[in-house]
């Protein structure tokens, strides 16, 4: 994915004094982050590749491809080097430090985010270094909660996507394809001048929308159409789903009941985002909610996910997930039923966690 | 991604039978995959999950999301069982096998292909088994070689492609935005009643063009337009790149140059695919024939790729792999040169290794 950089780091600097600090405590050479977002948080570039702290220097090893989007966005100052291809371990290890083993490329002491990182890239860090310690998500701990910057893009990217998502005039869609009102809304995010979609759009009418990971198809709109989406913006995500009923059926008592359900079950769980709220408490408020008007067998995934430089990221709001909400954090919302035969119903706005409660952010800002 | 299903599995029988012999071989109660085109390879069905094959029964668990689109799709009559948001791991391991110690949900002999597992996923799965082996790219080994079942399929997805690609009349794009046609490309993708886009569409104009990764925007198109576009269709990619020179730019001799010396670059690569050659010298064929017309520093990425089920897997025509071709492998062939302030040029079509030579497969077949 490329992005369109802001040209100054939005908090790459304290963020990088903040992991110096940190692996002066750990005791290690070097820190190196594979993930795209948190190269991007870390550095203002969004590449793929592989970002090395040191104490002293940051060094980025990016593809050749990504060459084209970091001339002249290098807010930090950061060392490149360009690789085709492959990565050039040998060389990465010798610029982390000197081989102590005669046969070895390396001998060192080296933090990583271990969860999330592939076994086989594991494997050759293994081998190549003494002692691997894990960062634990030390970088996560920082994206989870967002800077005043960061909250300013994400509710701009919202704001997009909620223009977006009202400029829909629905009656208009009736009688037309899946694919074309998905290709519109492409087109609108693709179009308005940030970076793309944040991920390929649901839009899926009454016999799909029971499948709440619909592709987009040639099945003409009608009766109930569920639409998912969202955009990017200077590389934040925003996210947002509307189910619109149309004309046949909006005197359709029972998918009107599960609607109102499903509000109530949303309104529900947004009451209870504050500070300090463990995350499977939001998950089951819901739950309990539309369990009162038995549908909760039909609510079949979690309640919704953070949003930030990744469209699905810290923290997770649902069963079993013990993280504590805090001031700053932003997730969705989007409980969601799905009944054969009816039809499915989903609802999603994007809310940050306040001082004392919490704040939707999927409205128009500008 | 959902996939619209062929109804009876493709080859999973047999493919199924060939891996309880190898789990035999290995003397393991199980072994359990957990990449969704594995599993789709495997059982024909399109989910997210983890498939586990024991020598008397097989067993997929998938999550409730999912549900939809398996009912009714389970040509090899597999056991089911749904989850919600996270995996029963303790039932998991308690249906592979009894555990033998205190305390612990499993002490198990397992299989599993542990190279791109992520770490964390392995680290439960060690904490809960005796041992594990390693499958080594068993399964992938199956799906590099592709059926005459998989050939038609990955055939019909090309030509659907390439009609896609031909219906573009580029002078009738002239003016408008990158981003207009990008979305035509995906509701076209999406309405022709396969699964959809195989990836998001590349279309990237002149300034863009350098940058092969472009996301599409609102630059209008003019002089040069590249489009990179892919379509699944029944569970199968292809994936196509052709580059346009409009009118302005079709008397610049310099652009025209860099473009037949990439045709020939092509030509020269797919005249050395055929079973027996390594991968990377038909990469190397490619860049010596740039490197003749002083163009190789400009191709900056991989020649191509295997397509199958994923968009990008086995095998990789770059630098460094020695993996040899071999009959029934379908690769993309895809040299690209990226000039700052003339453009970039790509040209992909996607090729399956026969007996003797090659085979272009993007091209019109219904």
């Amino acid at each position: 994915m490329k992005t369109k950089l802001t040209g100054k780091s939005l908090l790459s600097s304290s963020a990088v004094k903040k992991l110096r600090i940190e692996l002066d405590r750990l005791k290690v050479q070097a820190a190196l982050f594979f993930k795209r977002s948190d190269i991007f948080y870390l550095t203002g570039m969004d590449t793929a590749g592989v970002l090395i702290i040191k104490e002293a220097e940051a060094l980025l090893y990016y593809p050749a491809t990504e060459r084209e989007i970091l001339t002249n966005k290098n807010p930090l100052k950061i060392k490149l080097r360009e690789y085709i291809t492959a990565l050039p371990w040998k060389e990465i290890f010798n610029r982390i430090g000197q081989t102590g083993r005669p046969g070895r490329t390396g001998c060192l002491e080296i933090a990583l985010d271990i969860k999330g990182l592939d076994f086989k890239r594991y494997g050759i860090i293994k081998e190549n270094c003494r002692n691997i310690l894990d960062l634990d998500g030390f970088v996560r701990d920082m994206r989870v909660i967002k800077t005043r910057a960061e909250v300013e893009l994400i509710k701009r990217s919202a704001s997009h996507t909620v223009k977006i998502m009202d400029s829909i005039k629905i009656k208009e869609w009736e009688g037309k394809t899946e694919a074309a009102l998905a290709g519109y809304i492409s087109t609108r995010t693709w179009e308005n001048g940030m970076s793309g979609p944040a991920f390929t759009p649901i839009v899926s009418t009454l016999k799909n929308s029971v499948y709440p990971h619909h592709i987009p198809g040639r099945d003409i709109i009608r009766d109930l159409v569920m639409i998912d989406m969202g955009s990017k913006y200077k590389g934040y995500c925003s996210d947002l789903t509307r189910t619109f009923i149309l004309d046949k059926f909006i005197n359709d008592s029972a998918l009107n009941g599960f609607y109102e359900s499903l509000e109530r079950a949303k309104e529900n769980a947004v009451s209870v985002l504050k500070p300090g709220v463990r995350c499977d408490r939001v998950y089951r408020e819901a739950k309990e909610s539309l369990e009162k008007d038995n549908l909760a067998d039909y609510f079949i995934h979690g309640l919704g996910h953070g949003v930030g430089i990744d469209i699905h990221e810290r923290p997770f709001l649902r069963a079993g997930c013990k993280e504590i909400l805090k001031e700053g954090m932003v997730v969705t919302v989007e409980p969601g039923i799905y009944i054969k035969g009816s039809g499915g119903i989903r609802l999603e706005d994007m809310y940050i966690i306040t001082k004392k409660g919490s704040q939707k952010l999927t409205k128009k800002y500008l």
